[in-house]
């Protein structure tokens, strides 16, 4: 596939990260990067130019509630995801997969299809492989991932390596099915939290012919320091010279510790949902701006921010939240995209500069040393 | 006071159009003008930029509630409406009056003060002429307006008057109690739908130091010919070199029909609200983008509009309105403030050619054609 190209820059002497550059048919990605999500066709809250500003290169969208609303066809007919949103960038769309498990209308999952109920209007979908790839490829998004059998932690092991058996058969079944040579597609890896099952899934993986690998089915509830552990196993097994991908993580530190263990890509609604609900992330720690403390506080949430909402002082972002203002969430979801982009722009040359384990190690003091005032 | 001027450039051959420059301490504002409305600090659902880039320059902030939220104290300590909003240029404020009319808290109005209670907290709130002005001159607006009494319509005739002859004794007080020379203050016109009334409260106020002139009491449920009239019976009474501003207007039809009258500043909540309520203003009438007929329209809500609204398909805004995506709003409320700025400058456009009247007319013809779309 000429359309992409993975090339890797350098790798960090102290740590298994690396820094590299993901081309698209719309544009070139630097990596370790992290997509802001736009579950419904737009990342919730921001103008496309404000997504732009904040350092975003890439977006990405959810195949489930697109096919729901508008419906694929009708995203088609508007221009695809880039000519309906505007955005100019790489888009990566999941597959539906992680939908079908966390919406509790599940019906059945078996080997053709996972059946289920629409969140919206109750109607009944059924969502094969096959059907997931059409989607995407009417979407139009950069990358389209697999559809997968994600399974609720803990679980039996005979149910985590059956959804893992059958997570693999139907990234066959998607290649399989695949027919736009300017859309890549992504595998991805489940087992649970077993490193054996986690293992022998990407070697499997690795043999068949995909643009990029993710590692899905972790960031639901189990314990940071699990993930970290099946990350840091999963990787070796993924092929060096392609994309990784954490799906749904993280937290500002999980982007770091999973960045030192060999992702690339990340995405998480966290930036935009904790600004909606009023907290800020800064190099000090979360602030949660509608405490009384920050009433007539004038500093910004960070003196070296160069966000929209930066301009502003503590004690107006407050009031905006206290008053139920709509600009409150809007400015406090810039906010934290900025923060996130920034936040891998630095992790980004700190690679550079073989000086990744020091970098982290300033973060995290950083955010341990939580401001009184949040 | 040499911090305003207002200066006239030409006026309209064929109505009593004005075309002129209200000079302020942050900046020029080009009349006739449409101010958009603050209410608490933010023009609802749009960032400051955002009201820039849709053309205005002068913006409204309404003291009853900033004073209460969060304080006009805070407000002055958070660097004033100017450094708290960010808004660079001019910014009138009202004096409450208004809405002490408007909410249905009023506990008694005498002579001294109106009386009632927050709608916040219910706690009981006295306001003056002279905490009117100390409110607005914390807030460090460039035109505070007087406190008046406002009688809702249709009203026995000795309450209109008695209402008259207090917001006139209430506006001396108002410049009594000034302090600021960089505060201009305007006089608002009482007198309910009586021109006798009105004319004689624009005389009496005439002749006292105001920086401008407001006709009040009007848009508040008379019919808009109502409305026309007594604009047009009063607007020969005030000072000719004086700006005019005819408080809570409008519709853009009300917009040019009093412009046509003499009138020279205008605010309203109209295209924000309207704009969240999925309704959209155009020169072929309104829109209403949730309709199913928009589902898959590729054209912008107008063609000729710049807005970031604009940029996207009717299809994409309904999906907006539809999935309840904030940007939806968003994006209406700026497709809205940019068509009233953008119709101010056609009317200013209009007058300096001496050809309102058709313009009026040919905009009149447009929105009839309300396209079946709608």
């Amino acid at each position: 596939m000429t359309h992409f190209h993975f090339s890797l820059r350098h790798h960090d002497a102290g740590t298994a990260a690396r820094r590299g550059e993901f081309s698209t048919p719309h544009g070139t990605v630097q990596t370790p990067g992290f997509m802001p999500v736009g579950t419904q066709g737009t990342v919730k809250g921001v103008t496309i130019d404000q997504v732009a500003a904040s350092g975003a290169e890439m977006i990405l969208g959810n195949t489930y509630h697109l096919a729901l609303r508008p419906g694929h066809q009708t995203v088609r007919r508007l221009g695809g995801l880039h000519g309906m949103t505007g955005w100019k960038g790489p888009i990566l769309t999941d597959s539906g997969g992680f939908q079908v498990f966390s919406l509790e209308a599940i019906r059945e999952i078996n080997e053709e299809a996972a059946t289920f109920r629409s969140h919206i209007d109750g109607a009944i979908i059924r969502l094969t492989p096959e059907h997931s790839i059409e989607i995407q490829e009417s979407l139009g998004s950069d990358v389209a991932m697999v559809l997968d059998h994600v399974v609720a932690l803990p679980a039996e092991r005979h149910e985590v390596i059956d959804a893992m058996e059958r997570s693999i058969r139907w990234a066959r079944r998607c290649l399989d099915a695949a027919t736009r040579e300017d859309q890549a597609r992504f595998a991805i890896v489940q087992g649970g939290l077993d490193v054996e099952l986690r293992q022998q899934c990407a070697s499997e993986l690795s043999s068949m012919d995909f643009e990029g690998f993710a590692i899905g089915g972790l960031s639901v509830g189990e314990p940071p320091p699990e993930m970290y552990r099946i990350t840091e196993a999963t990787c070796p097994y993924l092929p060096a010279e392609k994309p990784r991908y954490l799906m749904g993580v993280g937290t500002p530190v999980d982007l770091l510790e999973s960045v030192a263990r060999g992702v690339d890509l990340f995405d998480c609604v966290m930036p935009t949902r904790n600004g909606r609900n009023a907290m800020a992330f800064t190099d000090q720690g979360k602030i949660k701006i509608r405490n009384a403390v920050h009433r007539e506080d004038i500093r910004p949430l960070e003196a070296s921010c160069p966000c929209l909402a930066c301009r502003h002082s503590r004690g107006y972002l407050r009031h905006l939240f206290v008053a139920k203002e709509m600009l409150g969430p809007i400015l406090l979801s810039i906010h934290n995209l900025t923060y996130y982009q920034r936040l891998m722009a630095g992790v980004r040359e700190a690679i550079e500069q073989d000086l990744l384990g020091e970098f982290i190690a300033s973060k995290k003091a950083g955010w341990a040393s939580s401001p009184s005032s949040s």
